[in-house]
């Protein structure tokens, strides 16, 4: 293990050189943005927080998270005015972008940059959204990281390389915080790993002692590690199963062989033709469905994304389609697939009906006459052979899929990106290059530390 | 419903000249029997039972059930013995049966007769089988059923018109002491079928007062009839929920129309062509399997055929085909059919394994390594995509049967039939002239009343 951190140090501390920069630019940026600030109100002011100002970021990493103290007086739309208009003024290509609350991302001096509003609270108490928690997560870990900077971005890199790394809708795995409050945890990188080799789900960690039976009827999440500035709160509580339990394998795995691909996989290339085959191997039929991505964050495009796909694997099934699998990618379109047992179902479908003898019976009666069989009684129930309505898989999509979409539950986002142009398509039609590597790892996962050095 | 009853009585009822017949022939058979019986044992007795005796026998039957009556000292074996030479020496082609014990049947002047040894008792306390029941059952009636004769006749009649008739198994329907008493309860046929069609499973009839709560947690079958001579026992043991239910619903349909097609309905004739025509309406595949017809009586039979057919489809489900449904049937051969949505399934199959991190997990890992994928884990369970083992549900099949067949759970006279020669066979083919009925039937069930007069 020593010998593998020894490589992997280099690639991910920062030289002194560069740290100096980074508090050069830091410097400058708060100056800049303090003075943008007090033009509106002189008690407005702005401190760097997230990883840069807690020593814990990645060396190759040149983001810088501002933000910008408002007294509690203020609206939302009054922060959100004051800190675009901030940004105009400091940062090359201010953005405003959305997750919780609306915040401003741009550049400065070749650093990615973004300026957050939030209130200045002396107690925690008072937060009114999750940005407030932030500047107190920051004076928690600032206070006690000292020293163990480095092993803090071992276990980033380590779960960056096994893609459990970032809270993000679109990942699902562990955030920087809850990185840093596992190595202050357990003490070191490889502490936390040969712990989580002993996790199975309903784990529940804090800084202190913690009452786990309370503690897992209050959180479902199969990770548990109650917040040291807030107690209410589960730090891991966007930490799904699947990155959960891909954490506690690979840490197995990575005490069992230590290597460097854990930290810095290959990439998985997979060419159109090798997907093309493990298809072919499987005999299964794969539908696509291809739209153009609307403009929205990751964070919200991809739980519609795959809440549609629910809901469009629920149609198929309750059609009689058996849905083995699928996955959901957003690139400059998005796309999502499915793979069923097979592509055409028989025309008889048997429906059950009422009990002979209940009240529903005539009603049942009446409404199945003229079917591929009269109503008969089947031990007990009505029942009568019908033609199935959906006979073809891409079909029933294709039929689903259109007139009015939000009424059919499928995401507002999602919905507009289709109605603007969708596509359904099938077998090998399915493998645009976009999505090429999300089919391939649907269709047989691998590992990121098992990938084949290319 | 007087109208049609009026027209049924004359073909169900014997004319005077036909009883005093039966009664001329009964007279001579008690009287050969008990001649031949005396020979070996002075105590020994015959008695006419059954319906012939209890002037409840339909006009076209000619059946006689004859009882012989043992001293309780003497063995089933002794019995059996003495009966069968008794038979040889009054009947003509005598030929041993099977029910619950062994009893002899063959022909007197023209009359079908049976000859079944039982008990001398007194009480019905001391009965050792069954059979030792009737004597019991034909003197409640008997003493009871005066005037009700032809009610009763027209139950057994429309019973048997709407194929409910008979409490052997290849039925599960209403067997004559049920009609007799079912009479009796209510005082005619047509109060019966008024009762009959507000029922619903579950109903609990008896002479007297009953207790409904306390006979429903004895017994678990649509309809619990308490036997008068023998309150421990439900005289409708016998009845299925499929029977009971579609005798509900043609006593309804008669009160509502009363019609002669309930107690004589038509022949369903149907061709090969029809039934061919049908299938490919339904766009499904079907199965069937043959073998030569054992020699044991249908009442083993069929219940041995039901548990193959339950068996064989829960094989073809377990391997991923759905199964809409099937049958069976007995003729010259056996035949069992299977309706399926699908004949072939691809080659994947998803495959879920034990959690990961559990105890089960190095077994798994290592057992399923070179398959359509490598494992991998899928929300928090370890998973695979394999090879399916059966593509064919044919080819399925054909591998179940081969090799011992006892030993999968194949009974005993059905694997005999399968071992001495198996034909597996789909689509067309599957349409033997004499199962053709039965698989109409079941493609396309009709109730017998509702058949086309040809």
């Amino acid at each position: 293990v020593q010998q593998v951190i020894e490589q992997v140090l280099p690639r991910i501390v920062p030289t002194p050189e560069e740290e100096a920069e980074l508090r050069e630019v830091e410097k400058d940026l708060i100056a800049r943005v303090d003075e943008a600030a007090r033009v509106h109100d002189r008690r407005l002011y702005s401190r760097l927080l997230g990883s840069a100002s807690r020593g814990t970021w990645l060396r190759y990493e040149k983001d810088l998270d501002v933000f910008i103290f408002f007294p509690e007086e203020y609206s939302k739309q009054e922060m959100e005015s004051i800190v675009a208009q901030i940004a105009s003024e400091v940062l090359v290509e201010p953005q405003k972008r959305y997750a919780e609350h609306p915040y401003l991302r741009g550049r400065f001096m070749g650093y990615e940059v973004e300026l957050v509003p939030c209130y200045a609270l002396r107690e925690l108490k008072g937060i009114k959204s999750a940005v407030d928690r932030t500047p107190f997560h920051n004076d928690y870990v600032r206070s006690r990281v000292g020293g163990l900077e480095n092993e803090v971005r071992l276990l980033k890199q380590f779960l960056r390389g096994i893609s459990c790394y970032g809270a993000e809708a679109r990942v699902e795995g562990f955030s920087g915080y809850l990185c840093e409050l596992l190595v202050l945890r357990f003490g070191s990188f490889e502490q936390v790993l040969r712990s989580a080799a002993t996790w199975k789900p309903g784990v529940v960690l804090g800084m202190g002692e913690v009452d786990e039976k309370r503690e897992r009827r209050r959180f479902s999440s199969p990770l548990v590690f109650i917040d040291p500035v807030d107690e209410r709160r589960n730090v891991a509580a966007a930490l799904s199963l699947q990155k959960f339990s891909e954490f506690v394998y690979a840490s197995k795995c990575f005490l069992r062989a230590p290597s460097m691909s854990f930290f810095f996989p290959p990439p998985r290339r997979v060419s159109r033709q090798e997907v093309a085959a493990m298809l072919a191997a499987r005999g299964t039929v794969l539908l696509g469905l291809r739209f153009p991505a609307p403009g929205v964050v990751d964070d919200i495009l991809y739980p519609q994304l795959r809440k549609a796909h629910r809901l469009l694997r629920r149609q198929l099934e309750v059609a009689g389609f058996r849905v083995l699998g699928g996955g959901v990618h957003a690139g400059r379109r998005c796309h999502l697939f499915f793979e069923l047992l097979e592509a055409t179902l028989p025309e008889a479908h048997l429906h059950l009906g009422p009990p002979v003898n209940s009240s529903h019976e005539e009603r049942f009666l009446s409404m199945h006459s003229s079917e591929l069989s009269k109503p008969f009684i089947l031990n007990g129930r009505w029942a009568v052979f019908v033609r199935r309505r959906h006979l073809r898989a891409e079909e029933l999509l294709r039929q689903f899929l259109t007139g009015e979409l939000r009424s059919k539950g499928i995401p507002v986002h999602v919905a507009e990106g289709m109605q603007q142009s969708l596509e359904v398509v099938s077998g090998e039609e399915c493998l645009d290059e976009e999505a090429l590597e999300s089919i391939a790892e649907y269709l047989s996962p691998l590992f990121p530390w098992e990938r084949e050095q290319g």
